[in-house]
């Protein structure tokens, strides 16, 4: 029941704060001997870290990830892996007048009201730097799964920037790595680029739409009925900072379709399993994995943290303006495409384990099956 | 970890199926002496029954609720609430295809292949018949709420059928109930009458939008990063039959905006507290309330359960047609409206319950205050 | 975090009082395809029966179980399954004094402190009525236990009433099922017969010790390092009413152990497994079972609902004295003994489950297995 | 469900093992704005830290412990709090021989079982060095209860070493902290020393049994019936390394009384509060306290680490001897005591949390009050 606590057996508690002088992840529930290392996901936390563009944050942390506990000679040993992160990069100073002033569209007034007491440099708690925890995490449920699933693929990518939206034709998974987007459609990558360029010069933000598919996934992963499997991925992706809404497979607009165009209809596959027609159901039926892609989309405000003056008030209640200097993304929603990622990774996993626990990992026989 | 329970402090665990003896819900956790009884129960339950217009099924339940413990003499006890519903008019006959077929966009293949059993009389569990367990316990958290915040008041109401929306301009909400939608834009109930009409003489189904608000929700509510009151308010309402995607505020739309538009500015209020310009935000801020009305859209999917035939799969794995005989709701979004509510009520009640014990209530003073 | 559920995978909610109109466990969890129907879980509740010999309360309840939901033509579905017991024998008015007076030893006091109300029928949820729950619950976890883990056997037994302790020297399983104490030393038994008639003619009660011993349990169950096997076991019989004391193994007598006596040595036994010269540490390692006999003992003080005048204090702050009239057990530890052996039965089960998620139920190997 | 976590609000979860770089404890759930610094934890960590006298490890381990997140300017934010201690004095080549054999009454072989991987420098997860993040959590607890319920006082003391008791008509509190046992007795406290003088020169161990008393509990903490705050301090006695029993109250002994001699009768206070007899409940009726002293006891095992030969086997299956070199406390009772505290300190908390979030601490009335 910690509120800083996701998962049923793979558990992930995430800590720390952005400017103190660590934070990280303690993972419980690990399965025992999985080859796990430093190295390998810190491969993951590159991918998340600031400052490799200019269309992320200028702070420049490393983010080097220990491993304090639960791994001996490059094995988890099935107790609880403690992954920290030191915060190396923090100027303080350049938080001053927010310690005194709420930014709108930010937790700072809602700390406040709630704790009477935040901290306010960086953001405190409340920080986009909390997702590096989650990135190492995924990182090691990455290992598990490789090992427990193997076919399981986790691709994340953006597919709207602001009111730009990639063009699903043109979709080339290989490009995603190739733009500082993660966008699998070139042309748009490279609209945007312009567009974020505009965008930050003006000292605004913009929001975006991030969609992430696990392919590979087994039939029979989730549960009904409040531990579904596109419940908790839901739950997993609200979670991140600043998402506002998730969809999963056709998302809001199965509210436009009729119950003849919704129907994902059913066949045998050649490999001898159920093939479908389509999958607007984004893989998932009544909270259960149906063996196809599983897929969801989150969108992501834009971030609060301007250079344009936004009427605010003091925790004295007068009235003002403010402006967020510092070193802030101007599209948040780039850096969440590796942490929608984790997450899928850690949800994945934890109902992978629920499952074996409650049904051994056996199926319901289908045809020759 | 019950994967059949949802809340923190105030739990509910529901069970039954749609055919059984009986289903109800196990509510945990309620404060003591709040004034309950099966009346007040009955009231909202009322509201969801099945075949109250020809716009949903005629099935003819009276889900009459009954009290068998944690209540005595009209106040709660503080230990559980056992709410049983008698299942009545099971004619499960209408069911004999399906227990071989599965229906496309069912969870009945799901159900199949996790478990290698399942209960095919009206979808079993995974029916919406579920559904009345939980606006049974939200009847008691609304008891709770009048007593702990009496301000709080939750309405939800469809925003959009299939592709017809009705129009924010034409908002009244004394019309919700005036009309089989719960529409507070009695135009577009007007005209969504007459489309429904037509698929459903035509065996087919529609989707829909619902917005359930909650307004007079204390600031404070909600807690990083996991327990977020977002978070939550996502998996409650995903973890309903047939959503498909949950919105907070301006929900997916929010990736469309600037950050210079997205802020919410913040004033000081007549009442001397914050008062906001905008609610992008849909009321929670780093996961916290901020006082501003809460806001959640949730899409619900066309029922899988009609007459037009779709292709499908047999157990046995041969290739075949079906049809969905039976009484089903032609747009199941209705039926949900009452259910988003009971869901919101759970959610805030929860969660007043969890900052109560974090923080005994208080609050971080803004201005005089 | 329900208050009223106990388990992490094989969960298990109770709810109900003692006059209500029904009591009953909610157990979620439980993996499908078992074969379960009433008359099994009947066998079980049969044993805790009140009213079976002149030594416990002369109630005449039957205790028909009833299975509301998640079983299908007899056999488990992976969803909850509701089983329900009617309260029938309620002889209410046998309870008038003691609505107002507090029973010295009592939950009496306590519930009316803490939640300003309490149900004084028959000690409404702190009657020992409530464990008629857990043993239906437990009859589900044993059939479960013999698909899963066909060599394990629980037996519980008396092992000393008042100052009269059974002598180890002549135990006998096959007396426990022939006197009415569940005792396996039938000498015993029949001094306790006559020392338990006195205590009752004259309106007094006495405690017990009651052992219960899991044989053919694997090695590797349970988890460092708060959810060790011997944890949650502690917790499990300490949560039945009138439970003071709870041992494992060697038990408070380990105090008075040096390391050489209490070291159980091991040895390679002739199937190839590890053997141990003795059990001192009751079948659990740093929280892990070892394959030897899990062994738990736990006290039960006497019942404080006896004839003799104790003194007291009414609500409204008068002292007075109080006799408990109405129908108790002059020895609550005999009906305790088939309760422990369901807690029993509902932890291994829980613990299997939980290791088959994390660990698959691999071991690893010692020798040439 | 983390199975490394105590707690429902107030939340522990312990991480890290003997010879590795670090361990600690995350704690979530803590209130904010109470003061804590590393001077307040590190007072109850030197209570524990070893090698303070002969008696005890001579390992030199500084214990000292940082406070990476949660706190800022010296308070609690209400975010989760890390504590680590660096593990800085490991001489791993004493543990050689132990990598293959594994110790008689020792984790070794359990954890080797369910594992298949084990960290064999001192025990690893299995060390009694995890008890230090216990003591670093139970000293935030403490800071906690001195707002919120500044009348409790919780004090540990050993009350029986192998079968030397000590004698409660000498009990003197003050003594508690003059002598290298925490013993009340002082005449007890100097006997002890030379008998384990003596079993240490010999290559022996002893047990020992630790009371933990907590007073001024307010009335009202705990709930029915898992939930039970009898429950709770049993299992989170029994996770401590080396338990094997915990009584509450009368404990064991309850089994020998009658139902006249175990009610403690109840008056009416001179403070206008119940006031009783005699306290065989151990402060606690129905899992809920009743305002008097909560008593709890544990036994503790031996240290099964010795220098007299035992027989054993290895992984290979080879049957040999065993022999503990290495630093190892002869009585490892005597180091449990601070934690014993610490888990008195957390459970108490934790439902004072509990319970104001489901009564707001209300109480019912008794007499005028």
């Amino acid at each position: 029941m910690s509120l800083n606590t996701f998962g049923h057996l793979f558990r992930v508690t995430t800590w720390g704060e952005s400017h103190g002088p660590a934070l990280g992840a303690t993972v419980d529930g690990c399965p025992p001997g999985v080859a796990v290392d430093e190295a390998m996901l810190q491969h993951w936390l590159d991918r998340r870290k600031p400052g490799q563009s200019k269309y992320t944050t200028q702070r420049r942390e490393p983010d080097a990830v220990r491993i304090l506990s639960g791994v001996f000679e490059g094995r988890t040993t099935g107790t609880p892996v403690q992954l920290m992160i030191e915060n190396t990069d923090q100027r303080s100073k350049d938080y001053g007048e927010i310690a005194q002033r709420f930014r709108p569209g930010h937790a700072d007034i809602t700390y406040w009201q709630k704790y009477g007491i935040r901290d306010p440099r960086g953001g405190g708690r409340s920080s986009a730097r909390e997702t590096a925890a989650r990135v190492a995490a995924g990182g090691i449920a990455r290992e598990v799964l490789k090992l427990l699933a193997p076919e399981v693929r986790i691709t994340g990518y953006m597919v709207q920037m602001g009111r730009l939206r990639a063009d699903r034709d043109r979709f080339d998974m290989a490009e995603v790595e190739n733009n500082p987007f993660w966008c699998p459609d070139a042309a748009a990558a490279s609209i945007w680029a312009g567009h974020l360029d505009e965008l930050r010069k003006s000292g605004n933000s913009v929001g975006a739409v991030v969609e992430v598919v696990a392919s590979g996934v087994p039939a029979g992963l989730g549960a009904p009925v409040y531990g579904k499997l596109d419940t908790e991925l839901a739950a997993a992706m609200m979670s991140i900072n600043a998402v506002k809404g998730v969809e999963i497979g056709a998302g809001m607009a199965a509210a436009e379709l009729t119950g003849v165009e919704n129907a994902d209809e059913i066949f045998m596959g050649n490999d001898g399993r159920p093939a479908y027609s389509s999958n607007h159901a984004g893989g998932i039926l009544g909270g259960i994995s149906t063996g196809q892609d599983v897929v969801v989309r989150f969108a992501v405000k834009p971030t609060s943290s301007i250079l344009t003056p936004r009427k605010t008030i003091s925790i004295s209640g007068e009235e003002s303006e403010i402006v967020t200097k510092g070193r802030h993304d101007p599209c948040v929603g780039i850096r969440a495409v590796p942490v929608g990622e984790a997450m899928m990774a850690c949800v994945i996993l934890d109902h992978l384990l629920l499952d074996r626990a409650q049904t051994g990992g056996a199926r319901g026989p289908i045809g020759a099956s």
